[in-house]
Protein backbone atom coordinates (compact mmCIF):
# COMPACT_ATOMS: atom_id res chain seq x y z
CA UNK A 1 0.00 0.00 0.00
CA UNK A 2 1.52 3.39 -1.23
CA UNK A 3 1.23 6.35 1.70
CA UNK A 4 -0.41 9.94 0.19
CA UNK A 5 -0.32 12.45 2.71
CA UNK A 6 -2.40 15.31 2.88
CA UNK A 7 -0.89 18.16 4.88
CA UNK A 8 -3.91 20.38 5.92
CA UNK A 9 -7.49 19.33 5.99
CA UNK A 10 -9.38 22.88 5.29
CA UNK A 11 -11.96 23.17 2.85
CA UNK A 12 -9.78 22.09 0.09
CA UNK A 13 -7.65 19.35 1.44
CA UNK A 14 -10.54 18.44 3.52
CA UNK A 15 -12.31 17.72 0.00
CA UNK A 16 -9.07 16.24 -1.56
CA UNK A 17 -9.09 13.96 1.21
CA UNK A 18 -12.84 12.92 0.99
CA UNK A 19 -12.37 12.94 -3.48
CA UNK A 20 -9.12 11.00 -3.04
CA UNK A 21 -11.42 7.94 -0.95
CA UNK A 22 -10.23 4.56 -3.15
CA UNK A 23 -7.55 5.72 -5.42
CA UNK A 24 -5.40 3.37 -6.50
CA UNK A 25 -3.75 1.18 -3.34
CA UNK A 26 -3.43 4.97 -1.62
CA UNK A 27 -3.54 5.14 2.02
CA UNK A 28 -5.39 8.67 2.60
CA UNK A 29 -3.39 10.00 5.78
CA UNK A 30 -4.48 13.64 6.91
CA UNK A 31 -2.68 15.99 8.92
CA UNK A 32 -3.49 18.94 10.57
CA UNK A 33 -2.44 21.05 13.76
CA UNK A 34 -5.81 21.82 15.06
CA UNK A 35 -7.02 19.18 17.31
CA UNK A 36 -10.93 20.12 15.93
CA UNK A 37 -10.27 19.81 12.92
CA UNK A 38 -8.92 16.11 13.53
CA UNK A 39 -11.81 14.73 15.35
CA UNK A 40 -14.29 16.42 12.93
CA UNK A 41 -11.87 14.54 10.09
CA UNK A 42 -11.85 11.68 12.10
CA UNK A 43 -15.58 10.98 13.12
CA UNK A 44 -16.66 11.92 8.91
CA UNK A 45 -13.89 9.76 7.63
CA UNK A 46 -11.93 12.69 6.07
CA UNK A 47 -8.84 10.41 5.36
CA UNK A 48 -8.29 6.79 6.39
CA UNK A 49 -5.94 8.13 8.81
CA UNK A 50 -5.10 11.64 10.58
CA UNK A 51 -2.86 12.58 12.84
CA UNK A 52 -0.86 15.90 14.19
CA UNK A 53 2.82 14.43 13.21
CA UNK A 54 3.40 15.89 10.55
CA UNK A 55 7.06 14.55 10.12
CA UNK A 56 5.88 10.69 11.01
CA UNK A 57 3.51 11.20 8.08
CA UNK A 58 5.71 12.51 6.21
CA UNK A 59 8.30 9.66 6.53
CA UNK A 60 7.97 7.31 4.12
CA UNK A 61 5.26 8.92 2.12
CA UNK A 62 4.94 8.51 -1.89
CA UNK A 63 2.98 11.12 -2.23
CA UNK A 64 2.70 14.70 -0.24
CA UNK A 65 0.12 16.92 -1.26
CA UNK A 66 0.44 20.32 0.88
CA UNK A 67 -2.94 22.59 1.14
CA UNK A 68 -1.93 25.02 3.85
CA UNK A 69 -1.72 28.96 2.98
CA UNK A 70 0.95 29.50 0.57
CA UNK A 71 3.61 30.82 3.73
CA UNK A 72 2.14 27.77 5.27
CA UNK A 73 3.36 25.58 2.05
CA UNK A 74 6.22 26.91 2.02
CA UNK A 75 7.31 27.22 5.59
CA UNK A 76 6.42 23.27 5.62
CA UNK A 77 9.25 22.49 2.71
CA UNK A 78 11.57 24.15 4.27
CA UNK A 79 10.77 22.65 8.18
CA UNK A 80 10.26 18.76 6.59
CA UNK A 81 12.97 19.29 3.68
CA UNK A 82 14.91 16.14 5.02
CA UNK A 83 12.08 13.94 5.77
CA UNK A 84 10.88 12.64 2.42
CA UNK A 85 12.31 10.09 1.38
CA UNK A 86 13.85 9.70 -2.11
CA UNK A 87 11.68 9.58 -4.98
CA UNK A 88 8.67 11.31 -3.51
CA UNK A 89 6.22 13.60 -5.04
CA UNK A 90 5.59 16.62 -3.43
CA UNK A 91 2.56 18.58 -4.82
CA UNK A 92 0.22 21.22 -3.32
CA UNK A 93 -3.62 22.71 -4.37
CA UNK A 94 -2.26 26.30 -3.69
CA UNK A 95 -3.43 29.44 -6.45
CA UNK A 96 -0.09 30.72 -6.86
CA UNK A 97 2.14 29.33 -8.57
CA UNK A 98 5.71 31.22 -8.75
CA UNK A 99 6.19 31.70 -5.63
CA UNK A 100 5.76 27.96 -4.18
CA UNK A 101 7.40 26.60 -7.45
CA UNK A 102 10.49 29.23 -5.82
CA UNK A 103 10.25 27.65 -2.90
CA UNK A 104 10.29 23.93 -3.55
CA UNK A 105 13.75 24.75 -4.68
CA UNK A 106 14.72 23.96 -1.02
CA UNK A 107 13.69 20.26 -1.41
CA UNK A 108 16.81 17.54 -2.10
CA UNK A 109 17.63 16.13 -4.90
CA UNK A 110 15.70 13.09 -5.57
CA UNK A 111 12.44 15.01 -4.11
CA UNK A 112 9.91 15.88 -7.24
CA UNK A 113 7.95 18.94 -6.98
CA UNK A 114 5.20 19.48 -9.43
CA UNK A 115 2.64 22.31 -8.73
CA UNK A 116 -1.09 21.90 -8.68
CA UNK A 117 -4.11 24.27 -8.90
CA UNK A 118 -7.87 22.37 -8.69
CA UNK A 119 -9.90 25.29 -9.80
CA UNK A 120 -13.01 24.57 -7.82
CA UNK A 121 -13.59 26.29 -4.05
CA UNK A 122 -16.38 27.89 -2.26
CA UNK A 123 -16.94 31.19 -0.35
CA UNK A 124 -16.78 28.71 3.07
CA UNK A 125 -13.41 27.28 5.17
CA UNK A 126 -12.97 24.57 6.98
CA UNK A 127 -13.01 20.85 7.22
CA UNK A 128 -16.91 20.66 7.96
CA UNK A 129 -17.23 22.58 4.71
CA UNK A 130 -15.37 20.08 2.69
CA UNK A 131 -17.27 17.28 0.70
CA UNK A 132 -16.16 14.74 -2.26
CA UNK A 133 -17.60 16.22 -5.31
CA UNK A 134 -15.75 19.74 -4.71
CA UNK A 135 -13.80 19.18 -8.24
CA UNK A 136 -16.30 17.63 -10.20
CA UNK A 137 -16.12 19.22 -13.77
CA UNK A 138 -13.33 21.60 -12.78
CA UNK A 139 -10.21 22.07 -14.39
CA UNK A 140 -6.84 20.85 -12.84
CA UNK A 141 -3.83 22.83 -13.30
CA UNK A 142 -0.40 21.40 -13.14
CA UNK A 143 3.24 23.08 -13.12
CA UNK A 144 5.74 20.40 -13.65
CA UNK A 145 9.49 21.20 -12.86
CA UNK A 146 11.03 20.42 -16.38
CA UNK A 147 13.28 17.73 -14.66
CA UNK A 148 9.93 16.03 -12.87
CA UNK A 149 9.41 12.69 -13.71
CA UNK A 150 6.57 11.17 -16.38
CA UNK A 151 5.65 8.91 -13.96
CA UNK A 152 4.81 11.66 -11.55
CA UNK A 153 2.74 13.77 -13.78
CA UNK A 154 1.24 10.47 -15.11
CA UNK A 155 0.04 9.84 -11.62
CA UNK A 156 -1.26 13.34 -10.96
CA UNK A 157 -3.80 13.20 -14.44
CA UNK A 158 -4.67 9.89 -12.80
CA UNK A 159 -5.52 11.73 -9.71
CA UNK A 160 -7.40 14.21 -11.77
CA UNK A 161 -9.69 11.77 -13.25
CA UNK A 162 -10.62 9.73 -10.19
CA UNK A 163 -12.01 13.38 -8.31
CA UNK A 164 -13.70 14.07 -10.99
CA UNK A 165 -12.01 17.04 -13.40
CA UNK A 166 -13.11 17.89 -16.43
CA UNK A 167 -9.66 18.28 -17.90
CA UNK A 168 -5.68 18.57 -17.07
CA UNK A 169 -3.84 22.11 -18.33
CA UNK A 170 -0.28 22.05 -17.95
CA UNK A 171 1.42 25.34 -17.68
CA UNK A 172 4.78 27.46 -16.31
CA UNK A 173 4.22 29.10 -12.82
CA UNK A 174 4.54 32.51 -14.58
CA UNK A 175 1.80 31.81 -17.21
CA UNK A 176 -0.23 30.51 -14.49
CA UNK A 177 -0.34 33.50 -11.98
CA UNK A 178 -0.56 35.95 -15.23
CA UNK A 179 -4.17 34.29 -15.99
CA UNK A 180 -5.31 33.47 -12.42
CA UNK A 181 -4.68 36.93 -11.79
CA UNK A 182 -7.88 37.78 -13.97
CA UNK A 183 -9.59 34.69 -13.97
CA UNK A 184 -9.84 34.33 -10.63
CA UNK A 185 -8.06 36.85 -8.23
CA UNK A 186 -9.67 39.90 -9.93
CA UNK A 187 -13.31 38.18 -9.56
CA UNK A 188 -12.50 38.27 -5.80
CA UNK A 189 -11.84 42.01 -5.67
CA UNK A 190 -15.01 43.04 -7.68
CA UNK A 191 -16.72 40.90 -5.35
CA UNK A 192 -15.64 42.85 -2.00
CA UNK A 193 -14.99 46.42 -3.67
CA UNK A 194 -19.12 45.95 -4.88
CA UNK A 195 -19.83 45.28 -1.32
CA UNK A 196 -18.12 48.22 -0.39
CA UNK A 197 -20.66 50.09 -1.87
CA UNK A 198 -22.68 52.00 0.93
CA UNK A 199 -26.02 50.69 -0.82
CA UNK A 200 -24.88 47.13 -0.06
CA UNK A 201 -27.60 46.70 3.09
CA UNK A 202 -30.56 48.63 1.54
CA UNK A 203 -30.89 46.35 -1.23
CA UNK A 204 -31.66 43.54 0.13
CA UNK A 205 -35.29 42.28 -1.54
CA UNK A 206 -33.62 43.90 -5.03
CA UNK A 207 -30.94 41.19 -6.18
CA UNK A 208 -31.49 38.90 -8.33
CA UNK A 209 -28.57 36.11 -9.18
CA UNK A 210 -26.47 37.98 -11.34
CA UNK A 211 -25.58 39.94 -7.92
CA UNK A 212 -25.46 37.07 -6.15
CA UNK A 213 -22.92 35.61 -8.60
CA UNK A 214 -20.81 38.50 -8.67
CA UNK A 215 -20.66 38.78 -5.31
CA UNK A 216 -20.54 35.37 -3.74
CA UNK A 217 -16.87 34.91 -3.44
CA UNK A 218 -17.06 38.55 -1.59
CA UNK A 219 -17.21 36.33 2.15
CA UNK A 220 -13.59 35.05 1.66
CA UNK A 221 -10.76 33.82 3.94
CA UNK A 222 -9.05 37.17 4.46
CA UNK A 223 -5.61 35.72 5.70
CA UNK A 224 -5.43 33.49 2.56
CA UNK A 225 -6.86 35.74 -0.31
CA UNK A 226 -4.12 38.85 1.35
CA UNK A 227 -1.41 36.56 0.75
CA UNK A 228 -2.59 35.30 -2.71
CA UNK A 229 -3.27 38.82 -3.80
CA UNK A 230 -0.11 40.15 -2.71
CA UNK A 231 1.71 37.38 -3.86
CA UNK A 232 0.38 38.02 -6.82
CA UNK A 233 0.52 42.30 -7.11
CA UNK A 234 2.47 43.49 -10.34
CA UNK A 235 0.22 40.70 -12.60
CA UNK A 236 -3.58 41.49 -10.46
CA UNK A 237 -2.67 45.29 -10.30
CA UNK A 238 -2.09 45.07 -14.27
CA UNK A 239 -5.51 43.25 -14.71
CA UNK A 240 -6.90 46.36 -12.11
CA UNK A 241 -5.82 48.79 -14.52
CA UNK A 242 -7.99 47.24 -17.60
CA UNK A 243 -10.89 46.25 -15.50
CA UNK A 244 -11.05 49.90 -14.41
CA UNK A 245 -10.44 51.44 -17.72
CA UNK A 246 -13.26 49.04 -19.31
CA UNK A 247 -15.70 50.30 -16.77
CA UNK A 248 -15.03 53.81 -17.32
CA UNK A 249 -15.55 53.26 -21.16
CA UNK A 250 -18.91 51.73 -20.29
CA UNK A 251 -19.70 54.16 -17.56
CA UNK A 252 -18.50 57.45 -20.46
CA UNK A 253 -20.83 55.95 -22.91
CA UNK A 254 -23.86 55.30 -20.81
CA UNK A 255 -23.33 59.11 -19.09
CA UNK A 256 -22.96 60.63 -23.22
CA UNK A 257 -26.58 59.31 -23.94
CA UNK A 258 -25.06 58.30 -27.07
CA UNK A 259 -27.57 55.07 -27.75
CA UNK A 260 -25.74 54.12 -30.72
CA UNK A 261 -22.22 53.60 -29.41
CA UNK A 262 -23.70 51.99 -25.78
CA UNK A 263 -25.26 49.33 -28.25
CA UNK A 264 -22.02 49.01 -30.65
CA UNK A 265 -20.03 47.95 -27.29
CA UNK A 266 -22.66 45.37 -25.99
CA UNK A 267 -22.79 44.24 -29.32
CA UNK A 268 -18.96 44.13 -29.33
CA UNK A 269 -18.75 42.20 -25.41
CA UNK A 270 -21.82 40.02 -25.67
CA UNK A 271 -20.36 38.76 -28.54
CA UNK A 272 -16.67 38.16 -27.09
CA UNK A 273 -18.79 36.21 -24.51
CA UNK A 274 -20.70 33.92 -26.64
CA UNK A 275 -17.64 32.96 -28.05
CA UNK A 276 -16.23 31.89 -25.03
CA UNK A 277 -19.29 29.53 -24.21
CA UNK A 278 -18.42 28.30 -21.29
CA UNK A 279 -20.24 25.56 -19.85
CA UNK A 280 -20.37 24.96 -16.23
CA UNK A 281 -22.59 23.63 -13.23
CA UNK A 282 -23.19 27.15 -12.86
CA UNK A 283 -24.50 28.11 -15.89
CA UNK A 284 -28.63 28.00 -15.06
CA UNK A 285 -30.60 30.51 -12.96
CA UNK B 1 -63.53 32.96 -16.32
CA UNK B 2 -61.51 35.78 -16.21
CA UNK B 3 -58.89 36.71 -18.79
CA UNK B 4 -55.05 37.15 -18.20
CA UNK B 5 -52.87 38.66 -21.82
CA UNK B 6 -49.13 38.33 -21.75
CA UNK B 7 -48.33 40.30 -24.28
CA UNK B 8 -44.59 39.33 -25.82
CA UNK B 9 -43.65 35.67 -25.28
CA UNK B 10 -40.08 35.85 -25.23
CA UNK B 11 -37.90 34.11 -22.05
CA UNK B 12 -39.94 36.45 -19.19
CA UNK B 13 -43.02 36.23 -20.54
CA UNK B 14 -43.12 32.88 -21.66
CA UNK B 15 -42.00 31.45 -18.43
CA UNK B 16 -44.65 34.00 -16.93
CA UNK B 17 -47.36 32.13 -18.99
CA UNK B 18 -45.88 28.39 -18.10
CA UNK B 19 -45.67 29.72 -14.45
CA UNK B 20 -49.36 31.01 -14.25
CA UNK B 21 -51.34 27.75 -15.82
CA UNK B 22 -53.43 27.33 -13.56
CA UNK B 23 -53.61 30.43 -11.79
CA UNK B 24 -57.07 30.95 -10.14
CA UNK B 25 -59.83 30.99 -12.75
CA UNK B 26 -57.65 33.01 -15.48
CA UNK B 27 -57.34 31.67 -18.77
CA UNK B 28 -54.06 33.01 -20.32
CA UNK B 29 -53.76 34.12 -23.63
CA UNK B 30 -50.37 35.06 -24.76
CA UNK B 31 -49.55 37.37 -27.92
CA UNK B 32 -46.77 37.83 -29.76
CA UNK B 33 -46.04 39.34 -33.05
CA UNK B 34 -43.59 36.39 -34.38
CA UNK B 35 -44.72 33.10 -35.95
CA UNK B 36 -41.81 31.41 -35.09
CA UNK B 37 -42.62 32.63 -31.19
CA UNK B 38 -46.21 31.83 -31.68
CA UNK B 39 -46.10 28.02 -33.24
CA UNK B 40 -43.24 27.64 -30.68
CA UNK B 41 -45.49 28.40 -27.80
CA UNK B 42 -48.52 26.77 -29.02
CA UNK B 43 -46.70 23.20 -29.84
CA UNK B 44 -45.32 23.76 -25.83
CA UNK B 45 -48.38 24.81 -23.94
CA UNK B 46 -46.78 28.89 -23.14
CA UNK B 47 -50.57 29.83 -22.16
CA UNK B 48 -54.04 28.01 -22.60
CA UNK B 49 -54.32 30.46 -26.23
CA UNK B 50 -52.26 32.59 -28.05
CA UNK B 51 -52.85 34.98 -31.09
CA UNK B 52 -50.86 37.37 -33.16
CA UNK B 53 -54.22 40.04 -32.35
CA UNK B 54 -53.01 42.36 -29.51
CA UNK B 55 -56.14 44.31 -29.78
CA UNK B 56 -58.64 41.31 -29.82
CA UNK B 57 -56.57 40.01 -26.98
CA UNK B 58 -56.47 43.09 -24.73
CA UNK B 59 -60.83 43.18 -25.15
CA UNK B 60 -62.19 42.22 -22.17
CA UNK B 61 -59.05 41.22 -20.55
CA UNK B 62 -58.93 41.38 -16.65
CA UNK B 63 -55.46 41.86 -16.32
CA UNK B 64 -53.06 42.69 -19.38
CA UNK B 65 -49.25 41.96 -18.84
CA UNK B 66 -46.52 43.42 -20.95
CA UNK B 67 -43.91 41.46 -21.11
CA UNK B 68 -41.87 43.32 -23.80
CA UNK B 69 -38.89 45.86 -24.15
CA UNK B 70 -39.10 48.73 -22.26
CA UNK B 71 -40.20 51.35 -25.73
CA UNK B 72 -42.77 48.09 -27.20
CA UNK B 73 -44.48 48.37 -23.57
CA UNK B 74 -44.43 52.45 -23.86
CA UNK B 75 -45.71 51.89 -27.69
CA UNK B 76 -48.27 49.11 -26.56
CA UNK B 77 -49.56 51.32 -23.86
CA UNK B 78 -49.98 54.49 -26.58
CA UNK B 79 -51.67 52.51 -29.12
CA UNK B 80 -54.33 50.08 -27.38
CA UNK B 81 -55.15 52.79 -24.53
CA UNK B 82 -58.53 52.99 -25.42
CA UNK B 83 -59.00 48.87 -26.20
CA UNK B 84 -58.73 48.42 -22.57
CA UNK B 85 -62.08 48.20 -20.75
CA UNK B 86 -62.72 49.66 -17.42
CA UNK B 87 -61.67 47.96 -14.26
CA UNK B 88 -58.33 46.24 -16.26
CA UNK B 89 -55.27 46.29 -14.48
CA UNK B 90 -52.22 46.49 -16.58
CA UNK B 91 -48.85 45.59 -15.54
CA UNK B 92 -45.32 44.57 -16.96
CA UNK B 93 -42.29 42.93 -16.20
CA UNK B 94 -39.63 45.49 -16.93
CA UNK B 95 -36.30 46.26 -15.10
CA UNK B 96 -37.25 50.20 -15.30
CA UNK B 97 -39.91 51.42 -13.17
CA UNK B 98 -39.73 55.00 -13.84
CA UNK B 99 -39.89 55.64 -17.40
CA UNK B 100 -42.43 52.66 -17.67
CA UNK B 101 -44.83 54.56 -14.86
CA UNK B 102 -44.47 57.77 -17.01
CA UNK B 103 -45.71 56.21 -20.05
CA UNK B 104 -48.61 54.84 -17.95
CA UNK B 105 -50.32 58.15 -17.79
CA UNK B 106 -51.89 57.97 -21.07
CA UNK B 107 -54.03 55.21 -19.93
CA UNK B 108 -58.03 56.40 -19.50
CA UNK B 109 -59.07 56.88 -15.76
CA UNK B 110 -60.26 53.28 -14.84
CA UNK B 111 -57.81 51.52 -16.03
CA UNK B 112 -55.21 50.64 -13.41
CA UNK B 113 -51.41 50.27 -13.83
CA UNK B 114 -48.97 48.17 -11.43
CA UNK B 115 -45.52 48.30 -12.38
CA UNK B 116 -43.61 44.98 -12.04
CA UNK B 117 -39.95 43.57 -11.90
CA UNK B 118 -39.59 40.06 -11.09
CA UNK B 119 -36.36 39.51 -9.75
CA UNK B 120 -35.45 36.59 -12.22
CA UNK B 121 -33.70 35.11 -15.60
CA UNK B 122 -31.11 33.50 -17.36
CA UNK B 123 -28.60 35.30 -19.98
CA UNK B 124 -30.63 33.70 -22.53
CA UNK B 125 -33.96 35.18 -24.12
CA UNK B 126 -36.60 33.91 -26.46
CA UNK B 127 -39.62 31.69 -25.55
CA UNK B 128 -37.62 28.13 -26.15
CA UNK B 129 -35.72 29.13 -22.83
CA UNK B 130 -38.56 29.62 -20.78
CA UNK B 131 -39.75 27.52 -18.11
CA UNK B 132 -41.67 27.38 -15.11
CA UNK B 133 -39.46 27.19 -12.27
CA UNK B 134 -38.05 30.61 -13.42
CA UNK B 135 -39.33 32.87 -10.36
CA UNK B 136 -38.90 30.56 -7.38
CA UNK B 137 -36.92 31.85 -4.79
CA UNK B 138 -36.98 35.06 -6.56
CA UNK B 139 -38.05 38.73 -5.07
CA UNK B 140 -41.04 40.39 -7.15
CA UNK B 141 -41.20 44.27 -7.07
CA UNK B 142 -44.16 45.99 -7.12
CA UNK B 143 -44.60 50.04 -7.88
CA UNK B 144 -48.17 50.53 -7.63
CA UNK B 145 -49.92 54.02 -8.32
CA UNK B 146 -51.23 56.05 -5.79
CA UNK B 147 -54.63 55.24 -6.59
CA UNK B 148 -54.02 51.55 -7.14
CA UNK B 149 -56.77 49.06 -6.01
CA UNK B 150 -56.18 47.04 -2.90
CA UNK B 151 -57.85 44.34 -5.14
CA UNK B 152 -55.34 44.43 -8.16
CA UNK B 153 -52.43 44.71 -5.33
CA UNK B 154 -53.52 41.98 -3.77
CA UNK B 155 -54.29 40.17 -7.15
CA UNK B 156 -50.52 40.24 -7.71
CA UNK B 157 -49.12 39.24 -4.53
CA UNK B 158 -51.48 36.20 -5.29
CA UNK B 159 -49.75 35.77 -8.49
CA UNK B 160 -46.32 35.83 -6.72
CA UNK B 161 -47.42 33.63 -4.27
CA UNK B 162 -48.40 30.77 -7.75
CA UNK B 163 -45.35 31.49 -9.47
CA UNK B 164 -42.92 30.53 -6.11
CA UNK B 165 -41.32 34.32 -5.37
CA UNK B 166 -40.53 33.93 -1.99
CA UNK B 167 -41.97 37.54 -1.04
CA UNK B 168 -43.19 40.61 -3.06
CA UNK B 169 -41.51 44.10 -2.07
CA UNK B 170 -43.59 47.37 -2.80
CA UNK B 171 -41.40 50.59 -3.77
CA UNK B 172 -41.84 53.67 -5.79
CA UNK B 173 -40.22 53.97 -9.29
CA UNK B 174 -37.07 55.54 -8.28
CA UNK B 175 -36.21 53.94 -5.71
CA UNK B 176 -36.60 50.42 -7.39
CA UNK B 177 -34.38 52.35 -11.08
CA UNK B 178 -32.10 53.76 -7.69
CA UNK B 179 -31.21 50.03 -6.49
CA UNK B 180 -31.36 48.33 -9.43
CA UNK B 181 -28.70 50.50 -10.89
CA UNK B 182 -26.83 48.90 -7.87
CA UNK B 183 -27.88 45.14 -7.65
CA UNK B 184 -29.21 44.92 -11.39
CA UNK B 185 -27.57 46.77 -14.18
CA UNK B 186 -24.06 47.11 -12.14
CA UNK B 187 -23.40 43.21 -12.53
CA UNK B 188 -24.11 43.45 -15.99
CA UNK B 189 -21.72 46.38 -16.73
CA UNK B 190 -18.91 44.62 -14.86
CA UNK B 191 -19.63 41.29 -16.62
CA UNK B 192 -19.29 43.45 -20.16
CA UNK B 193 -16.36 44.91 -19.04
CA UNK B 194 -14.66 41.77 -17.48
CA UNK B 195 -14.80 40.20 -21.51
CA UNK B 196 -13.39 43.03 -23.13
CA UNK B 197 -9.97 42.18 -21.18
CA UNK B 198 -7.55 41.00 -23.89
CA UNK B 199 -7.05 38.16 -22.16
CA UNK B 200 -10.43 36.62 -22.24
CA UNK B 201 -9.70 33.95 -25.08
CA UNK B 202 -6.34 32.95 -24.16
CA UNK B 203 -7.91 32.04 -20.30
CA UNK B 204 -10.29 29.20 -21.25
CA UNK B 205 -9.34 26.33 -19.03
CA UNK B 206 -8.21 28.21 -16.21
CA UNK B 207 -11.50 29.39 -14.87
CA UNK B 208 -13.81 28.42 -11.77
CA UNK B 209 -16.92 28.97 -10.55
CA UNK B 210 -16.13 32.66 -9.76
CA UNK B 211 -15.37 33.93 -13.03
CA UNK B 212 -18.64 32.04 -14.59
CA UNK B 213 -20.60 33.64 -11.57
CA UNK B 214 -19.33 36.97 -12.41
CA UNK B 215 -19.52 36.73 -16.29
CA UNK B 216 -22.85 34.61 -17.01
CA UNK B 217 -24.80 37.84 -18.19
CA UNK B 218 -22.49 39.19 -20.83
CA UNK B 219 -24.08 37.14 -22.65
CA UNK B 220 -27.02 39.60 -22.83
CA UNK B 221 -30.02 40.99 -25.06
CA UNK B 222 -28.11 44.07 -26.65
CA UNK B 223 -31.38 45.63 -27.31
CA UNK B 224 -32.91 45.32 -24.24
CA UNK B 225 -30.11 46.54 -22.04
CA UNK B 226 -29.43 49.07 -24.40
CA UNK B 227 -32.96 50.83 -23.37
CA UNK B 228 -32.35 49.62 -19.69
CA UNK B 229 -29.20 51.41 -19.00
CA UNK B 230 -30.17 54.69 -20.99
CA UNK B 231 -33.04 54.98 -19.11
CA UNK B 232 -31.84 54.92 -16.08
CA UNK B 233 -28.24 56.45 -16.91
CA UNK B 234 -27.91 59.22 -14.32
CA UNK B 235 -28.79 56.15 -10.83
CA UNK B 236 -26.23 54.11 -13.49
CA UNK B 237 -23.52 56.34 -13.55
CA UNK B 238 -23.38 57.14 -10.32
CA UNK B 239 -23.01 53.37 -9.53
CA UNK B 240 -20.39 52.89 -11.78
CA UNK B 241 -18.49 55.88 -10.19
CA UNK B 242 -18.33 54.41 -6.77
CA UNK B 243 -17.75 50.90 -8.20
CA UNK B 244 -14.40 52.41 -9.67
CA UNK B 245 -13.22 54.49 -7.27
CA UNK B 246 -13.66 51.12 -4.78
CA UNK B 247 -11.80 49.08 -7.44
CA UNK B 248 -8.75 51.62 -7.11
CA UNK B 249 -8.76 51.57 -3.21
CA UNK B 250 -7.78 47.96 -3.67
CA UNK B 251 -6.01 48.11 -6.66
CA UNK B 252 -3.70 50.93 -4.61
CA UNK B 253 -3.51 48.63 -2.00
CA UNK B 254 -2.21 45.82 -3.25
CA UNK B 255 0.19 47.44 -5.81
CA UNK B 256 1.69 49.18 -2.16
CA UNK B 257 2.86 46.02 -1.00
CA UNK B 258 1.18 47.24 2.35
CA UNK B 259 0.00 44.05 3.67
CA UNK B 260 -1.40 44.70 6.51
CA UNK B 261 -3.72 47.56 4.79
CA UNK B 262 -4.75 45.01 2.59
CA UNK B 263 -5.67 42.91 4.84
CA UNK B 264 -8.03 45.19 7.19
CA UNK B 265 -9.53 46.25 3.85
CA UNK B 266 -10.72 42.36 3.00
CA UNK B 267 -11.53 41.97 6.74
CA UNK B 268 -13.74 45.48 6.17
CA UNK B 269 -15.59 44.15 3.00
CA UNK B 270 -15.85 40.60 3.74
CA UNK B 271 -17.67 40.94 7.33
CA UNK B 272 -19.93 43.37 5.00
CA UNK B 273 -20.52 40.03 2.52
CA UNK B 274 -21.15 37.96 5.42
CA UNK B 275 -23.67 40.39 7.41
CA UNK B 276 -25.90 40.98 3.92
CA UNK B 277 -25.58 36.58 4.34
CA UNK B 278 -27.70 36.40 0.83
CA UNK B 279 -28.86 32.85 0.86
CA UNK B 280 -30.15 31.09 -2.71
CA UNK B 281 -30.33 28.85 -5.01
CA UNK B 282 -26.68 29.49 -6.53
CA UNK B 283 -24.67 30.19 -3.12
CA UNK B 284 -23.18 26.81 -3.89
CA UNK B 285 -20.68 25.24 -6.10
Amino acid sequence: MRKFVIAGLGLIGGSMALALKGFEDFQIVGVDVSQPTLRFAREHGVGDVVTEDAAGAVEGADVVMLALHPQGILDFMEHHKNEFKPGCLVTDVCGIKSAVMAGAECLPDGVDFIGCHPMAGTEFSGVEHAFAGMFRDSHLILTPRENSTAEHVALMERLAAHIGCQDVVKTTPAEHDAILAYTSQMMHIIAVSVCDDPNLFTCKGYEGSSFRGCTRVAALDVGLWTQLFSLNAPALTKCLDTLIGNLQSYRDAIASGDRERLSEKLDYSSARKRQMNLPGPDLLG
